[in-house]
């Protein structure tokens, strides 16, 4: 149950996504919740049949339900709209706006700020926090405890950093972003030359660039470029343990689920999905619209708008096809034994 | 090598192990190591054949043996039990709950905690830690150096948290968890809704609720519910950079070896055994006492009990039946292609 | 683009690079960066026919180039040399390290060490670490801010530890070596004993040895041994998110890729190179040299030298065969099918 600071009327519930309100609107709601466990100021909502019986058992403030469901949830306050779960994740999304527009612009006296970093007015910046020389980090923007930003790296406006975040030299975060915690974006780029026997370190003098409303998962990983600049494209998302390669560039709104792993140099379009512990080689292109599924291991060239799967993957049917014909393979092998031996004697 | 600081008496030894003594028995013991490393006073244990040699040539103190062993051993001090590892590896925990019992509740100075955190006696906190207005932090509890525990978040008596642990608002661990460092719990869970062209944020307002026992590697990461809550049951184990997404609900005494992914919404049953890099779809479910094999996709429910395998996983004997014919698909295929041939000619 | 902060003259670069300097030699040069972003008193390399249009028409102040593309690229300053690429990195490689050479000897003063802790002259710590009692830090040795070091942990000369890397008690790391940030060493290993309905924890009093001149990526985990050590040896490169499971023993001048995974009591050789997330079960042995496909999951032995690949991993040349035929399996299937139906009409 989420319990917010400022409580809501029906006025503003109804301002925010539209609707019919029906029942008593006197009351005003602070909280919301699961079904099971919600409030007489609480809100649910109610969108399928299956959770009908618990909508009318629970003692809910609010329930936001369809013009269907509504007549058998009684004479209590509803709001009727035509999908409730993307209303109340609309309602949900202002009202956390709200709440933290009361934040107050803090500078914890514990982070230690270099002299020749550049601070916008509004910015918070938590506990032990740590910002190197020429750092620029700009208006709105929200830095937990315990983060470390390096030198000359560039924090857009509004961008939001969860504790224990790293972030080295020289990288750019956009605006409107969320990094959180435990991300280290611009540790060196993998690579190495192996001569007289020994791995030897190739120099990683690159950077990460982040483009606006990017969002990144919990302890994922940006490797910063060896020369140039490792690149996630405006508005993609990223979910938690993922790994991105050195020069890698991910394009606009695309979304790697957790654990991906992209090698370095990796082109990844717009609009891409992969799936959670999808690997892709390096040197190898991922065209835009493209969807992987789970676990598939990309070790070439993915067409824009392609469906693939599998390792190594392919397109997504076919994989299909060949999985269900896999589950006959052991028949298969045992008539081809038979007709080898047959065509033997 | 392990050194305690207290040290034992054969009496100890024998009081927590049962056993037989044999040799003599007025030394006292402070470490306990593998044999090529064990000293005078250290405990080493000897259980095969094949570690004898080095046990006769070691200079360990005393070696723990069967009764079968023990007579090539010579005469030196030996613990005859039944079961030499398991009777080393009981000592070694009453051990260290020995050594532990001597340390001070202390709370370090730099701690940051919020005047309305509610702070039990015996209680151990690190430097750099910082404690969220509402945070409850029961007796016994210890919490290592640079740790962040959210608003209202619950941490239950006895819990032990490693150095750099990040755990965010509202979430509820138990009592006698382990949390290794670097764990993040209660980060966002990955929701996004494509709409107009932009991933839109589905707010994540639920919480974690992490029950007693239950012990979390380190790196691993445990996102926060949409609404409601993810939840670890009671006694599960889980290792290292291990994901569960947001919603999923793992049952008791379970074990998620390294680097597993549970994606959103997905069922564990109790006593599950999910191998290393084990990815699991959403919505589904994966009954008690399922085993499942190392880097397995689970794509589909898995019944209680069963034995899985494979990318998508299915029952693991009949994977192995088809992973046994897929050696053979080559010729498969050229007997196949002579046949299609022969047919066409 | 990289700045440094010593500039360069063509006598400097030539010293490191050796080759053969042409065109205006009096010009000195404080960056290097690829080609689309080179300033004027800026490094590039062109080593390919399909980066000269680009090199011809940037501003960069020199370009390392082969003799056969030098004529192409006018009468600007260039350096002649037969790898170009090669040449530029370990001029980079060289260049850091007269950067480095300016860095100052501090300790911050947030930093707490313990008055038992042995800190050599010449070391750099940042603020917020924490070290424990009796640890060794020796000459040459740079700490970034908020690091753990736990009791008794060595740190050899020279390594380079970036920000929020924890390492716990006991622990030995080598000389030279470079730990990312937010790496986890030393954590318990995952060993767990079902006992009367529990998962009984087995306790993990071993530690972590890692050699001189590793290198570990941002996240990753080394766990202690339960008895004895998890062993990296020297020169061995990890990458980032990766798992080393208890009591895993790897060997010299290893590649371990990003999110690799070795359960516990793994053996690794020399010169291996195991590409990203691939998982090896615990208790087998990866023969030296041996090279294994990404995403493989290693079952059994690897014989040294081998390439494998695959699920479970086996000869990579027989793999490729089996993929190849498997693209045929839904047709091999259908002529099955056909063929039962004509044998039982």
């Amino acid at each position: 149950m989420k319990v917010f600071t400022k409580a809501l009327s029906s006025k503003d519930i109804l301002a925010v996504c539209g609707g019919t309100w029906q029942g008593d609107s006197t009351g005003t709601f602070d909280s919301v919740s699961e079904i099971a466990e919600a409030t007489a100021s609480g809100i649910v909502f109610c969108e399928h049949e299956r959770l009908l019986e618990a909508a009318i058992a629970s003692t809910a403030g609010l329930i936001i339900t369809t013009a269907n469901l509504a007549p058998r949830l009684g004479k209590r306050p509803l709001l009727i709209v035509e999908k409730p779960y993307f209303s109340l994740m609309l309602l949900i999304t202002w009202w956390l706006q709200m709440d933290t527009k009361t934040d107050k612009w803090e500078i914890h006296p514990s982070t230690i700020i270099h002299p020749e970093a550049i601070i916008a007015d509004k910015v918070a910046i938590g506990a032990y926090t740590v910002i190197a020389k020429n750092a620029r980090i700009a208006s709105g923007v929200r830095i937990a405890d315990k983060c470390t930003i390096g030198e000359n790296t560039v924090i857009g406006a509004n961008t939001l950093i969860y504790p224990q975040v790293s972030i080295r030299e020289d990288c750019s975060i956009g605006e409107s972003c969320i990094i959180h915690n435990g991300v280290v974006i611009g540790a060196d780029g993998f690579g190495f030359l192996l001569m007289d026997g020994i791995q030897q370190k190739i120099p990683q003098v690159g950077n990460v660039v982040i483009h606006n409303h990017v969002e990144i998962g919990a302890n994922s990983c940006i490797d910063r470029a060896t020369l140039g600049s490792t690149i996630i494209g405006e508005g993609t998302k990223i979910d938690n343990l993922v790994q991105v390669g050195h020069n890698t560039v991910v394009g606009k709104h695309s979304i790697l689920c957790a654990q991906v792993g992209l090698a370095g140099s990796t082109i990844v379009g717009d609009y891409v999905y992969l799936a959670g512990q999808v690997g892709a080689a390096g040197h190898i292109t991922i065209g835009s619209k493209a969807m992987v599924g789970a676990q598939s291991g990309i070790s070439g060239d993915v067409p824009a708008g392609a469906r693939y799967f599998g390792t190594p993957a392919i397109d997504a049917g076919t994989m299909k096809r060949i999985v269900i014909a896999q589950r006959h393979l052991p028949e298969i092998f045992r008539a081809y034994q038979k007709q080898s031996k047959d065509n033997n004697t």
